[in-house]
């Protein structure tokens, strides 16, 4: 951590009786075991803390200790509130009052380089695989101990967004973090078989379907998820495509994958991955959505042939820019 | 390493001139990341080294340095051999002649359970979640530096047999090792893009079909890959269906994964998957192949639906059994 980073986020949570951290909607592992561990190492320090989330806490993270204390609709008067892993204001959904928090100081955590720099303070670290890699030194600082709870907790989160350690953003730094978590108590397998290893069986057969409309167009790759296939599978109507982009973006053919999944309400949701060396994340961005340069995504109004269209377009030229600038 | 061990394991080594270390048949990549580990560190010794596989090696693990070194066809004497990664003499092939070595030491590092102790000295380490950790423990014994040729060879053994610590096998002494070889210069995202990372496209492909063929009974899921399915999908003849029973064996719905690949002159390949608890090594032992707990196989002959009949009844026999043992 950052020595001026430190000299303005421990004296603010210091003075701080009551403390609100958030996390972001549509809520991943990364910022559940963020808002989670820093939650344990808050009531450690005798902090009030109040764990926030516009969203549910996603099933695939109930074994996570203190998920049923996260809530939607806090109250009461703040002296702090911390965000976590959200890039911009809106990431923090409805659960953000602008009006009520205008006076109260925002701790803004990240590691995407998307991040706009919203907070009061801003500590964004994009060298960071995740967001939890950076809790687990605050409350280094904090002189927290680390418990089985907390190491549970972070670990998840640097496991998610680094896909078990496969993606670029991971490093040496990272896997000395995990080892330290797993020695404090942290059951990697544990997290491998709740969060990675296990998929419901409707997925599987929707990765069958959605396969089975794979193209490849020069070094792009893409497949679409129909609201009918999801019901032919079986899904449930907030699961996820479990990692199927991420499988496209296996291809050798390929320096970037998509897939177009079909929404209630005439949206589609584009999501994005590419090789290192590839940038996804600019093209998220210009279509209102957001990301990482490897991993992004974004929802956008018309049917699917039609996002699919403007999307395959303006990758296209995205892609040809990036070329040119080599 | 265990005392008796090093006592033993070291002088061999310390009074051979010349070595013979050898991969097991269908060689992945933590037999060819030991056995290439081992050469560096051995030439550093001054000890002529041959490096030998009875099988080529597979085209993914050509990034490694030394592999071209690899022969099937070793000429002359040797004081020493070591058998890397293989849990009985048959998996070495044809490269072991029985007549010709019975009076050269044999010593076998290995970290299966179902290692049959064949050699002059047996260090069989099961708690080890590859043998390139065994092998990490070894040239630190042996007093040779870990250059990063020799770390990025061991770390792509770690990471293959772990499916990227993805195991139960994997623990904080996989990762410490796994942070010490990256800080030593072995990159994981190198070996993650190698390795994990990238499949040909003609494998997604195969995915799609063999998909198709998804049946799920009691907590056993299977799917089938024929030659048909294979050609249309544009595979190679030694191209791997890049880790299709590792994702069936992410169903929920499911302990135990199967997938059924017909091979040329009337077999039928058949890799086992399951959830930590069931073991499907003693059924591939059984039927005449190995493996681990978690991860085993074996070929029979018969066609496609013979030999599925006949592995999905010895497999619910063997369910059986363990669940009357719980």
């Amino acid at each position: 951590m950052d020595i001026s980073v430190r000299k303005t986020i421990l004296p603010l949570i210091r003075r701080a009786r009551r403390i609100m951290a958030i996390a972001h909607i549509t809520p991943d592992g990364d910022c559940i075991g963020s808002l989670l561990a820093l939650g344990h190492a808050l009531r450690t320090l005798g902090k009030q803390t109040v764990l926030v989330c516009a969203d549910p806490v996603p099933q695939q993270f109930h074994f996570l200790p203190g998920q049923d204390l996260v809530t939607s609709d806090p109250e009461g008067e703040f002296h702090l509130l911390v965000s976590l892993d959200s890039s911009d204001i809106q990431r923090m959904g409805s659960v953000y009052r602008p009006g009520a928090f205008a006076r109260v100081p925002l701790i803004n955590i990240d590691h995407h380089a998307t991040n706009v720099h919203f907070g009061t303070v801003n500590w964004v670290d994009t060298s960071a695989a995740s967001t939890a890699e950076m809790v687990f030194d605050l409350i280094e600082e904090m002189a927290v101990p680390l418990t089985p709870d907390i190491a549970l907790c972070l670990l998840t989160g640097v496991v998610t967004d680094t896909r078990c350690f496969r993606t670029s953003t991971t490093t040496s730094r990272t896997m000395s973090i995990a080892t330290q978590l797993m020695e404090a108590g942290a059951s990697l397998n544990q997290i491998s078989e709740q969060v990675l290893n296990r998929r419901p069986l409707a997925v599987i057969r929707l990765w069958a379907e959605a396969l089975s409309t794979l193209q490849l167009r020069e070094q792009v790759i893409w497949a679409e998820i129909t609201q009918a296939m999801r019901e032919r599978a079986g899904m449930e109507t907030n699961d996820s495509a479990g990692g199927l982009t991420s499988f496209l973006a296996t291809a050798h053919e390929a320096d970037v994958a998509v897939v177009f999944t079909e929404k209630p309400g005439g949206k589609v949701e584009a999501s994005f991955r590419s090789v290192p060396g590839v940038d996804v994340s600019e093209l998220a961005f210009q279509l209102g959505g957001g990301g990482h340069p490897q991993a992004s995504g974004c929802t956008l109004n018309g049917t699917l042939e039609e996002v699919r269209k403007r999307v395959l377009a303006a990758l296209d030229v995205s892609l040809a820019r990036q070329r040119a600038q080599k």
